[in-house]
């Protein structure tokens, strides 16, 4: 499928993004990043290049349209797009997703693109993580989030619209991480399935709490200011799990 | 000394912040921290409030001087401002800088102000650490980093323009967070006395990896992608270092 410019530019929007299949990969660095992950994953080769005059010799395995600067401002999500974008296909629904095949981190209502952005670009360093969406997260396809990603959307398997009682059907053992409970060093942390964290400024949703099998930890501070930053606790947390890992 | 608005306006300027000696402080929430913080900090009591018609009654321990929407429109930083905002001195600078108290993190060229806004509220977080910042940082009183920081730059111990060859005179054990080194958990870690991290780019300076004292050290990761958020990497660092501390 061969998508018109009008309809790229609609996929600002989570909306026509899932109508239509599609989401925009903005930039040189982050096309280079799609281009090394078809490699694991074909269906990605079934993306779109625009350029502009400019990169019109540039390489790509992909098919290239050549546009022109005015018809690129409007379809970027920057302020001063590089001549160089792609739609890539979003990825398939997963067949059996109550199947998980590693452990998980669980992310509540999740709002700001530059954390999930930068939680997506930690999953795909630490590897061997799902990443679990809750309804009414910012969408990781949202051109921020991709753009903070750094190229790791194309590598992290993602769950989204996973309701909070799902997990518990899933996961044995829930880590909740909380403003207290026990540290993430200590020896049963590790040993926890699924990893919950809850939204920017409200935290964890009560009812998780309350889940039978769900224990909770907190990041040790000095009490100085009232919360780490939600991506922080999230890559502290994934540090832990694999710090020692051979 | 009470600014004018002229000389507020012009603080979204280091050089006009370094001249006049104050920063912006914008929206409720960072204006409750500086309150907080005056305790600790009585320097901070000089600080001013500038507020809309509609915060006229909003308790605050500092002198308020109301203006209206459109002169709050032209002094803050954000689009849809809220209707408070302050103007805080800016610390003096430390009497003996030669006698570091504490284990320091060296930043060097950090750029985004979003990442060293996030730096900084680990380092409140943790506490017991100096935040030294090379020549070329973005400024640490820049309104976009006093935000990310979510008020930790009231409480953390921050020294700018320190040049790369005088860690080697104040320090003795010189961590490099590079691409290739020992993990973080190794033992000799913790010993560092001084942990140094590159741009968010270029990564390290090549010079710094050859100060003798210099031990290299990165944070393991599975391949997939070429690098972690500056960031997320120095917050972890600082999890290991407190990570089991009683």
């Amino acid at each position: 499928m061969t998508l018109s410019l009008d309809q790229i530019k609609k996929l600002h929007q989570k909306k026509y993004r899932q109508q239509l299949g599609y989401f925009l990969v903005e930039g040189e660095h982050l096309v280079l990043e799609l281009h090394k992950a078809i490699i694991g994953n074909p269906a990605l080769a079934q993306s779109q290049l625009l350029v502009t005059q400019a990169y019109a010799d540039w390489p790509s395995p992909l098919p290239k349209k050549i546009i022109n600067e005015k018809q690129m401002a409007q379809i970027a999500d920057t302020k001063t797009p590089q001549g160089v974008m792609a739609v890539a296909p979003l990825p398939e629904k997963k067949a059996n997703p109550n199947q998980p095949a590693a452990k998980a981190i669980y992310l509540h209502e999740i709002q700001d693109p530059g954390n999930l952005g930068t939680i997506l670009r930690s999953l795909a360093w630490f590897g061997g993580f799902d990443c679990l969406l809750s309804p009414g997260c910012v969408d990781p396809y949202n051109p921020k989030v991709v753009r903070a990603s750094m190229g790791a959307i194309f590598h992290v398997s993602l769950q989204q619209d996973v309701e909070l009682h799902e997990l518990t059907q899933k996961y044995a053992r829930l880590a909740c991480l909380d403003m207290q409970g026990a540290r993430p060093s200590s020896a049963s942390f590790k040993d926890c399935d699924c990893y919950v964290f809850g939204n920017e400024a409200r935290g964890l949703p009560a009812e998780v709490k309350n889940f039978s099998g769900a224990e909770r930890y907190s990041i040790p501070g000095s009490g100085t200011i009232e919360s780490l930053n939600l991506a922080t606790a999230v890559n502290i947390c994934l540090y832990e799990l694999v710090r020692e890992k051979p």
